[in-house]
């Protein structure tokens, strides 16, 4: 059998200097001390079949969350220069070049910032491009991503020292940090959430991304912005329904591990009927369990989880799974197992049947102001 | 004035410990023995104005490189299992799940050996979806990389244990590379090249990339595939032309770093000239550093190296550089400065103009076959 895995082997590890601008490989035995060195290591394996590297090679992301007031008052200087720190400000602030940058905003902030924005940059004396976008989950997409960067590319920004700044909520910053990490393989980019839901949520964090095929974030990247500054004064123009849906997102985060947000609480809830049904939970276990999650005064039940969608889900999971689900079934109070198994279709019907029968009349999540 | 950058502050660094699966903070003085730990750092800074915190996270890349023979004999488990550890081998051939493999190749390769890739994963009883697409410079688009990501999502493939395989030059591994890296934020992928040039190129880092608004790999990103294999008997029908294409490539490698390339020599051929002509070196040095060049049988001059792409070249380096290019001019026999100010365009004609007079004649590149 001919195989790259085999025992008869020599392994040498290296490390890796620079010598006349060449990356260079050095056995750690003759260190040499002249020359730039890399944190990345090399090491060599040769079998009789052939030789085998393993590069094992580091990287440090760096970046800046700031919490501020009054982010579009021209004398804040955080929106052209917080993402730096003290010594890069003064390397960059003591060269004379114009400074320039490139602005996406949401359509609707831009309606009710977009003149604040404009005289900011006005002020500081910038050379700017606002593009104000239309950023809803519907038309979260590459042909965005692409529209973005042909206007990016036609103001011509510097990759290193001039980044992207987004201004909206969640879909703009998402959309807007694709963009830049594709643009010239990677251009800075920072995050500024005018909503309560992108503030506590999409404003911190590595994840970029657009839907594709019908699948929510289906493309996308994880690579930080330089920066995300919060200004909790967007809130007062923020719509109710707006704040009410950042509240959701704020509670899900701190409910203990086991019941974190409602959808979550509405899957579990399912999950507990197909437990029962496959014989791991008696039907008392199965009530206490949704005693406890009524007594905390969670979703349990919701008219949009409709037995279709249960089933397109769990086919989606399969196909995604290289043949083998991870399943969560409780089998008892306070325990739970993984199953690899697909479960059975009559079984899915069945505990989808007492849910709703049991459940349905509890589907209405309590209104916000009623907790 | 207000600023994030004040001096009056108070600085206070935390570590990352996780408890109840959730991330929390925790100061570098109360260290907590339990619970995993993140090797990322936050840094707060407080001040009159608001609050910084600064998140300093490495990640490490690890990716494997082979060199083999016979890496479609079905007996070789290279193409199948060559990206994982002997430990991940362990655990992954251990259970029982189906393998499935999506592989991109160019379309010419796809002629030479697609049956004998066939027969490998069929042997291998590995479910499989094969992609020929003709991978030139000239589609080398964001819609090619759109058309493999249909594809793939329509195969449906898991995105920890399942890479996609590309087979072809440089342009099929960098589309393939940059596909991958977008599929669900970061799926692992494989680069199989089979020409020499991309064996030498392409097959080796992290770039990924694709042209878009006339500009050559405008878009990409910086993700290293998972593994390359190196096969070198795939050059056994590669025509005349694209070896020598691959020569060259490593001729530009070993080089010294003053002289790298051929298309880098011509453009410091011409900055010779453009120096003579800004008076920063004497007509005398100007003939002793062209004259070195042709000792050492290197190009001096092209004709496609045209005075129009010389100046659209300067405006786009321009355009690109925050107003500021920076550009080295030889300023004597081994010496050079950086020079801020754009050249003016009158000595650009100029140095053109006796460029070309002068060594028009030297235009040829010697033969391969005559070094």
């Amino acid at each position: 059998m001919i195989s790259s895995n085999s025992s008869s082997s020599c392994r040498t590890e290296f490390n890796l200097i620079q010598v006349n601008g060449t990356w260079t490989r050095q056995t750690g035995q003759c260190k040499q001390k002249e020359g730039k060195s890399s944190d990345a290591k090399i090491y060599e394996n040769k079998t009789d079949q052939g030789v085998c590297w393993t590069v094992v090679s580091p990287i440090v992301f760096t970046y800046r969350v700031i919490q501020c007031k009054d982010l579009l008052d021209p004398r804040n200087d955080t929106l052209l220069w917080g993402h730096l720190g003290d010594e890069e400000l003064k390397d960059t602030t003591s060269n004379s070049k114009p400074v320039k940058r490139f602005i996406v905003i949401d359509k609707t902030v831009h309606e009710l910032y977009g003149s604040k924005v404009s005289q900011y940059f006005d002020e500081r004396g910038v050379i700017y491009k606002i593009l104000p976008l239309t950023t809803t989950e519907e038309n979260k997409s590459m042909e965005l991503v692409t529209k973005i960067l042909e206007e990016v590319h036609h103001l011509g920004i510097d990759r290193r020292s001039e980044p992207i700044i987004a201004l909206g909520g969640g879909v703009c910053l998402d959309v807007v940090g694709l963009a830049a990490s594709l643009y010239r393989r990677r251009t800075p980019y920072i995050r500024v959430p005018t909503t309560l839901l992108s503030y506590v949520d999409a404003s911190v964090g590595a994840k970029t991304g657009v839907n594709f095929a019908g699948g929510k974030n289906k493309l996308g990247t994880y690579v930080p912005p330089v920066a995300t500054f919060l200004d909790s004064s967007f809130f007062q123009t923020l719509p109710l329904r707006q704040i009410s849906n950042g509240f959701a997102e704020m509670l899900k985060k701190v409910l203990p591990a086991l019941l974190h947000g409602e959808a979550v609480n509405i899957d579990m809830s399912f999950m507990v009927y197909v437990a029962q049904q496959k014989g791991l939970l008696t039907n008392d276990e199965k009530d206490r369990i949704i005693q406890c999650m009524l007594g905390l005064e969670l979703p349990v039940w919701h008219e949009e989880c409709s037995l279709a969608l249960v089933q397109k889900s769990l086919r989606e999971r399969l196909k995604h799974s290289a043949g083998s689900v991870r399943m969560p079934l409780p089998t008892g109070l306070g325990r739970a197992e993984i199953f690899h198994d697909m479960i059975e279709d009559d079984v899915i019907c069945q505990a989808f049947q007492k849910w709703t029968e049991e459940l349905s009349s509890f589907g209405a999540p309590p209104a916000l102001g009623e907790q």
